[in-house]
């Protein structure tokens, strides 16, 4: 229980090789998924998850009881659910996430707000994406605010790291997909009010950048096209997230 | 001062007709759209945006040196920019904000998470939304985390409130928009994959429901047609945000 405190730490988590799962639902996919080690509830969470603990309990995983109190220091959330886990990283090799036939995939570039990069893996996953891949200084996906934004997608599909856009864009070359770079200004334009938009059709890479910079001009340069998405109103840009979702639900690189 | 730092809280922004504008972008805008009433600002702060203390005193803002401390308190996030500003309340009356030409509208009905509500205000206001209206207990928009998600976009396009979503409705169909509901399964798709879905194109409000429990089957049934987002992979549902760019940049709606 103290150990697993700890894990609210990024170097913790990597110490460990482990993270916090909090809440029943991001729980139950995270045992799916195999990866639980420890399960931690309280006594009212009991009552109310039985089925959860019967699952934890058939697979050999231990089951902890603990008070309200020390739910509250495991959990992050101003309701604590009684729920937390502790589970294994999700980090899968770069070479594996990217199966040879990958339709669609997220790649986001230094991603600093974890809620962010939840709600893009929340996204990719229902836009039917094949992985997503965290690239150079990006948000941990392990930190508490990105595993909750992920409502469970976390489990759902590939997670990978890469240490420069490089070589992940050298191993999505490989694979075949077209690597579309998002950017205020673009070769092309992500305009739904057009037909096509000339966009590729799949297999694409959607790359995302940081959120007060953007992508580099050496990573907008690196991809084989530039996307801009239309802004009509007085805002200056988009949501990174909000963006996100409009790309990989364009259509462009969904394997029909 | 002591004032301007119960603004945190809804009730003395309810009482005083003001509300917290915080960073030099925010202001920048509030000040443009001629709300500003007070301008707070750290010695070290006037020195970088010695323009917004000049544009703020030219149109008779009073401008009040503080301490970074004092800026602290003003302000919510972890690193206060030094500039924080009293702002009039945004509200403007329904029946004002949605104008009889009209060509898209985002109306969020319940919507609690204020980051979220901000994020669809500021997607709305790229997508070129004509006005966003905020739903019976809907968070209130001069909440400070919405505003800051909002990156200004509050101030670019009118936000008004409705009690109840039939009031909202009746003006939107007395100015002959056509209200499309975002529900799980709808009878309609929304899939680019698939030309044109059989959306309507102009004019459309959009609406989308609570984080938790999305639309009530009473406004679902009230609207002209439900809109479902197909979900590909595992993920159980969308990001109320991340559906609300989707639907926003699905193209209907545009007055071309």
């Amino acid at each position: 229980m103290v150990a697993a405190v700890k894990l609210h730490r990024g170097a913790a988590r990597r110490k460990s090789g482990t993270f916090l799962v909090e809440g029943v639902n991001a729980v139950t996919e995270a045992l799916a998924a195999g990866l639980v080690e420890e399960l931690f509830i309280t006594d009212s969470a009991v009552e109310r998850y039985d089925d959860l603990v019967a699952a934890a309990a058939s697979v050999g995983v231990r089951v902890d009881r603990v008070t309200e109190r020390a739910a509250e220091r495991l959990g992050e959330t101003t309701t604590p659910p009684g729920v937390v886990a502790v589970a294994r990283l999700i980090d899968v090799p770069l070479d594996r996430a990217i199966r040879p036939e990958a339709g669609l995939v997220a790649v986001l570039v230094e991603i600093a707000e974890p809620g962010n990069a939840g709600t893009i893996i929340r996204t990719a996953d229902a836009a039917g994406a094949d992985a997503v891949i965290l690239v150079g200084d990006s948000v941990d996906p392990h930190n508490g605010k990105c595993v909750r934004a992920s409502a469970g997608s976390l489990f759902h599909l590939p997670i990978a790291r890469a240490a420069g856009f490089d070589e992940a864009a050298a191993l999505l070359r490989e694979r075949g997909l077209t690597i579309l770079a998002t950017t205020i200004d673009g070769d092309l334009t992500l305009d739904p009010t057009q037909p096509r938009s000339g966009l590729p059709e799949a297999p694409v890479a959607w790359v995302f950048g940081n959120e007060a910079h953007g992508l580099s001009a050496e990573v907008a340069a690196a991809a084989d096209h530039r996307v801009g998405i239309p802004i009509r109103g007085r805002a200056e840009s988009l949501n990174v997230a909000a963006a996100a979702a409009v790309c990989l639900y364009s259509g462009a690189g969904v394997v029909r």
